[in-house]
Formats: C-alpha cells, structure tokens, sequence
C-alpha cells in the first residue's frame, strides 16, 4: 500500500514502522540536503535546535559547519543558511554539516521506527523514484509549514504516486491500492498534466503555493527555480535510523 | 480569504472566530441531515455521545427522535441510523431529531466561535453556493474519517472553491484569497472536469473514495448514489452557535 500524509501530524511513528518512507519538504530543506550530498558533503545530520546544532559542529570539531534556518533565515552565526545555492563543492565538500530546520526535521522525527528512509525533492526526482519497493509498499510524508498543509509538497508526493502508477501500468510494478491522501495527490498531478513537465511551468506552479510565497516574502525567489529543476542531481539522501544521519544512498538498488 | 481545512485537527476554534464556515461530511452526516430537513425535520440536535443523545430526546418527549451511527451501523435501540433514505416526511415531519456521528459532530464542534455554520453536501451545493458571502471570506471545515483525510469531503470543498472562483472571473464575486488546501482542492476538481459533471461519474468518484469503500462494506452502497444527486434538494442546514440546532437556513440571503 503506498500511504501519502500531507503533514507529519497525520501519522505516528509505529504507522510508519518497519516502512520504506519518503520525506518530503521541497522548499527547501529536502532540495537543500540533496544539494549538499551532490556537492560532496560527507554526511547531513538533522537536528530539532539551534543549540543542539551548534554543539554537535562543535563536538564534530573543524570538518564541521552549522547550516539551516529560523523563519527561512540564517541562523545567527551559522555557517550556511537554508539556500541549496550556499551548498556548494567550495564550501561543503568533505564537510559534515549539522542542520536544522523546524518542519523538515519534525517530519524526519515520525520516521524514526522507519527502515528505510529516503528525502525527495524535484531536483532528485528519478533517482528517488528509481529506489522505491517495486511491490508498492511505501509511504509519503510531507513536511508542511508550521503545521499547515502546502502545495509544492503535496504536488512531489503526486508527482511520486502518479509514476509508480504508469510504471504498474507497464507491468514494471504492483499495482499499489493507495490511501486518499494517495489518491487526491496523484490526482491533483495528472490533473495538471504535468507529466510533459517544463521547468517554467513547474517554477510557476510552485511560486503560487505558501512554501513559494514565503520564498518570495523574503526576498530568495531565486532558490523557487532551483528547486524546481526535475531532475538536476542523480543523488538519493537517506537517513540512517540508527545513527541519525543523512549520506547519499549507494548506488546498487535500495 | 477562503481557508480549506481537510480535516477538524487542521484548524483551532478560534481560527474560525466570527467567520462563515461550511462544514462537510458527505458520506453521510452533512448529506442526511439535509435530508432531513428537506423532509420536513423541525431541528437537527448534533450530539457527541450515544448516553447523551437518548438523554436528550427523553427530554424533549414524543416528538423527539434518534438518530445516527457508530462504524456507520444504526446504534442499538436508536430510531433512525445515518443513511439519507431514512429521513422520509413519513418518518421525520415536524420532529426534533437527536443525532450522533463521530466525525460530523467534531468538524461542527471546532466551529463554534464562528458566526455562521453551514452543512455542505453535493445535494445541496447550488443553494449552499449561493449562501456563501460573496467577499469570498468564508471557510470550509472536512469532516475527514476517524483523523483521517477523506477524498469525498476535499472533492465537494474543491467544487465550491472552483465555483466561487468562476463566479469571481464572471465579476459576480472579489477574487478569493486561498490557502493551499483550498487551491489543492480546486486543482483537483478542476483537474477531473468536473464542471459539466453527470450523476454516474460523481458517483462512480465517490465510490473509489475511503467513505464510499466503508458504505460498500457495510452494505450501503445504495447511499453514495444518493448522496452524489447535485441538486437534488434546495435547503441549507445552518447550525445555530447559541443554541446547538440545525435547521433550515431561511431563503433570504445569507
């Protein structure tokens, strides 16, 4: 059964025990980790404050750096902010970075009984869809913004439930039996045909949605268009439950 | 601004403070209460709790009834179950109605700051549209099933968002403001063309949702066919927040 949450508040922890489970927080912090991996970072640790975070890079010592936001913007003396753009080889490659973002890191929280966990975004797309159970047994949690349901997450999870369905369709897969939330996202994605996705269309949907509207409220419009570029990275970020840290998922099959 | 809520848990009681709310529970709250007001029902009474429903029709005496459901089955001893076709003139005329759901009864119970309280349903969706305060300051509260989100409920909030929205095209209302949901669930409405829609495919919707799987479970399949009758009956319940009543909306404007 593919199951897809619109927000981590929709789910609890032993729902999702034992699952293979996407993440999904698109503006930015899951477009943001992938950058950082595809740019070389050694590993992502996810953290719930900003105390905890400056404290790990300081246990971690100097191959560290402290990355992420408050309200979208750069933590006060934080090396990077939440912008994909800041993670680049120069400044991250061997690095591990300690970051924290408020909805991303809650929705990684109700995964942690997961076996598998996975971050999408657009930017990662087919790499990620490529690692997903063929029998149609795994689940979608969107990050959301302070406990509200947005648009660009749920349009990934669509965009997510809609493929694996053309590739059943194919034979290629199980035809999964998807929950409503599945359904309505995967609708609300064909509904728009975006299967024959241009970059300007999916820049424009996702302005029109509150992650984009914050983006654009603060002045870092430009990371919409980044984020929407289908496909640019080939890297999947996993989440380690056991050691709580995000590397790259080898390249075999999950 | 127009605020969908998939679910009562989405939104607090004092989000909805002093505003025009649409309650929704399709399958079958909101749809058999309209029944029965249209069937001549004096007042609906929404109760939460089985002991407390009797308790109250005890109270008002032999023109009181009892209504409802639990797992969507007819609770032990209880006149009336949930299901429209109950709700006859024969049965209902001139009575007070005590009536118990679970899901229903808790999306009314987060209104109750708020100044108006209506109950949608596909039945009554043109006299219900027509209520709606054209500033297009109004919100919508889905009743979902037991914490989860319910395709039946998103799809009636889509058709009213999307229907105020050509409303405001044509210049017979101010373009809405939405949040995400309310935009999500008119994408999704749009996206089925739903606009020129027939019985059989709204009803053949509502079968492939979770509320339309458990009425087929239980054996009461008949009822999505009913409850997917687009203006097949011209009254508007209104929950009165003093007195905890739902009757019949008077035919004047809102």
């Amino acid at each position: 059964m593919i199951q897809v949450y619109f927000l981590p508040s929709l789910v609890s922890a032993d729902q999702l025990a034992g699952r293979t489970v996407v993440v999904i927080d698109v503006l930015r912090a899951t477009t943001t980790i992938a950058a950082a991996l595809d740019s070389g970072a050694r590993e992502v640790l996810p953290l719930e404050h900003v105390a905890e975070t400056r404290q790990q890079a300081e246990k971690l010592g100097p191959h560290a750096l402290t990355g992420g936001e408050r309200r979208g913007m750069k933590i006060e003396g934080f090396d990077l902010g939440n912008s994909p753009t800041e993670y680049t080889r120069e400044r991250v490659a061997g690095k591990s970075i300690c970051f924290t973002t408020t909805n991303g890191t809650r929705a990684m929280q109700v995964c942690r009984q997961a076996q598998t966990i996975l971050l999408g975004a657009f930017v990662n797309f087919d790499s990620l869809s490529r690692r997903l159970p063929d029998d149609g047994n795994w689940d979608v949690v969107c990050a959301g913004t302070d406990g509200q349901i947005t648009g660009e997450d749920v349009l990934l999870a669509g965009a997510l439930v809609a493929d694996f369905q053309a590739k059943a369709e194919q034979g290629k897969a199980s035809p999964p039996v998807l929950n409503d939330q599945a359904t309505l996202a995967a609708d609300l994605w064909l509904g728009r045909k975006l299967q024959s996705l241009k970059h300007a269309d999916l820049t424009q949907l996702l302005k029109n949605t509150s992650g984009g509207r914050n983006l654009i409220e603060i002045g870092q419009e430009s990371d919409i268009a980044w984020a929407a570029q289908l496909n640019h990275l080939s890297v999947t970020p996993q989440l380690d439950c056991q050691t709580w840290k995000i590397i790259a998922a080898r390249s075999s099959s999950p």
